[in-house]
């Protein structure tokens, strides 16, 4: 019998997850706003890095993450750290500050009234 | 100037995340195994208890969350709790103990040796 009551450490030591929704009624979404985009470049420079991989970080495709009015939106756990971008060189600063270094980018967080 | 290096708080303080993935090929993935069963569930017991939107829980959508071994997974963010769930009951329990009450369900835990 397993008495343990500490959880496993973390597979990931990071895990980004990218709002890929796109919704379809045509209204404002993510996907409208480079998301695909943006996943595929953060998963490839994570890639390139050697930084993918268990004990290391995940780059994850996710549905909607409810923040709409802040999107595109990403968020970064166990941090909890959401971040609002705009081009391909936020998406570049994440991957160096934050997932290769641990520091928070913080021009691009996400203003914390923003939600749905 | 914001000079703040504190991370926002948690803007949910839960997220699940359901492996939705399903394989262009036929190979074996969460999506052949009740993972958008589980996941409808989970999302409609949360709702129910009243423990769904910010600064509590959001039940999220994901792709492949690179456990396929370990699959159906789900995992729970900022605890990094991942679980392999079988069926309904599973994440009744889920919802019931991890989700409202903070405490771990031990038996649905991923062993730590199953990745992809």
């Amino acid at each position: 019998m397993s008495t343990s009551s500490i959880p496993t450490p973390g597979y990931f030591s990071r895990h980004i997850f990218f709002c890929l929704n796109e919704r379809d009624n045509g209204q404002d979404c993510c996907a409208q706003h480079g998301a695909q985009a943006a996943f595929d470049r953060c998963k490839a420079l994570v890639k390139e890095a050697g930084l993918a991989g268990p004990g290391q970080v995940r780059v994850n495709k996710a549905g909607c993450l409810d923040r709409c009015a802040a999107g595109p939106v990403a968020v970064v756990y166990p941090e909890g750290t959401w971040y609002s971008y705009v081009d391909s060189s936020d998406i570049d600063e994440i991957v160096e500050s934050h997932l290769k270094n641990g520091k928070v980018v913080e021009r691009l967080l996400t203003p914390a009234e923003l939600g749905r």
